[in-house]
C-alpha cells in the first residue's frame, strides 16, 4: 500500500512579519527550520521510507524538504521540482503587509480575497516589479500561463496536472511520495483526493511542518490518514 | 558558450579522522559546510547561471550542493542524483583509519591502493556488514553492477556514461552544468575531459570546496578552466 505524504514548509521570515508572500522566494525562520527537522525526526520514527519526493521552486520549500529528508535519514532519494507545486500566487497584495491591507481595502474585501475559492486578488502585470515574468525560474514556461494573481481554483487547475501525470503514476507503480509544499498547493491536493467541496475547502488549514500521512489503496482511494 | 562547474565536497567527518570512506555515507564537518557556503558565494560573483545540477546518493555531496546553490540564490533548479558520481569505493578498507590500515599492510601497499589506477583495494563482499548491497539507495541496480571495491578505472567506467547520458547533451543544448561530486569521481570526469593519461590522472589533485569552472565550445572542447 503506498503512503502519501504532504508537509507544508515551517515557518517564513515573512509568516513573522504577517506578509502576504505567494510567489516571493522568501527564506524559512530559524523556527522554520527546527519545524522541518523535527518533521524529519517524526517520520524517522514512524519508519516510512520514500522512493520519491516532490516540492516547488520556492526555497522555503525546497529547504523543508531537505531538513526533513535529511533528519530522516532519506536526502539521497529522487527529488523534483515544479513551480505547479508553488503557492497561490497573491497578485498585487504580495509583500504587502496584511494588517496594512486591511486598512486600505476594508477587513471584508482582504477576508474575500483570502477566503473565497474563485475571487481573484488584485493582479500584477507581466511589466510589474516582483513579477514572475521577469524571474528567471519561470523562463521556460508559456508567457500565457505565467500567473500574475491566483485563487485557490486556479491554483488547483495548475496543481492537477502534476499530480495526474506525476504523482498518481508513482503511487500506482507502488512507490512512497513525499511532497514538500506550501499552505494552498497543499489544500488543493487535499481538495482533490479527499473531494472536499468548494464552499469547505478554504476552511481546512494544515499546520506547518506537520507530517500528513495518506495510506491508499491500489485505486488511490485513502484508507488511512494520520497526522504525525 | 556552456559552462561546466565541478565542486568536491567540503570536508567530511570522516576527513577528519583519517578514515577511508568511499560509499560510507557520513556527513560534512562544519568546516565541510562553510567550505560549500563559500563556493556558493564565489559562483554568485562570479555570476554563473545553471540550468542543472548533478551530484552523488551520498549525503556530503548532496549537502554541499545545496549549500552552494541555496548560497548563489539557485536552490531551485532541477537536480538529479545518481550512484554513478559516488565517490570511489573503497572495497574492505572503508572505515578503517589510514595509519592503522599503513601499519597493517605496509606503506607501499596502501601507497598502492591509494596510488595505482587500475590495482583494486581488498573487495567487500555482499554479506559483508557495509556491504551496499544491503543499502536501500541502491536497491534497484543490477545486483552485478554494486562494487566491493573500485580502482579509478573502475570508477571511470561507472562515472562517463552518466556523462554521455546526461552531461554531455545538456551541455551540448547550452545549459550551464554544476556537479558536486567526490575526490575521484571528479577526478574520472577530469581525466576524461582533460584526456589526462593513467600514468599522470592520480596526481591530479581537486581542492575540496573550491569551484572548478569550464567554459566549453560546442563540441564540448576546453576554451577555458578556471578556479574560483
Amino acid at each position: 500500500m503506498p503512503k502519501l505524504v504532504f508537509i507544508r514548509h515551517g515557518q517564513s521570515e515573512w509568516n513573522l512579519e504577517n506578509l502576504f508572500t505567494g510567489w516571493v522566494d522568501v527564506n524559512l525562520s530559524e523556527q522554520g527550520e527546527q519545524e522541518a527537522k523535527e518533521a524529519g525526526r517524526k517520520l524517522k520514527e514512524a519508519g516510512i521510507e520514500f522512493d520519491q519526493a516532490y516540492t516547488s521552486v520556492l526555497t522555503r520549500a525546497i529547504k523543508t524538504l531537505h531538513f526533513a529528508l535529511e533528519e530522516s535519514g532519506q536526502l539521497w532519494i529522487p527529488e523534483e521540482k515544479t513551480w505547479r507545486l508553488n503557492e497561490r500566487h497573491y497578485g498585487a497584495l504580495q509583500g504587502k503587509n496584511k494588517k496594512a491591507a486591511a486598512e486600505k481595502y476594508g477587513d471584508e474585501q482582504v477576508h474575500i480575497w483570502r477566503r473565497s475559492y474563485d475571487v481573484l486578488p488584485p493582479l500584477l502585470s507581466a511589466d510589474d516589479e516582483g513579477s514572475a515574468a521577469n524571474d528567471r525560474r519561470y523562463a521556460n514556461l508559456d508567457p500565457r500561463i505565467v500567473p500574475g494573481g491566483e485563487n485557490l481554483k486556479v491554483t488547483l487547475e495548475r496543481v492537477i496536472p502534476f499530480w495526474e501525470d506525476k504523482i498518481a503514476p508513482d503511487l500506482l507503480a507502488g512507490k512512497n511520495v513525499i511532497i514538500a509544499a506550501h499552505g494552498n498547493s497543499l489544500r488543493a491536493l487535499t481538495k482533490y483526493i479527499e473531494q472536499i467541496s468548494d464552499a469547505d475547502i478554504m476552511g481546512v488549514e494544515m499546520a506547518t511542518g506537520q507530517p500528513v500521512v495518506y495510506d491508499l489503496d491500489d485505486k488511490l482511494n485513502i484508507v488511512n490518514k494520520e497526522k504525525l
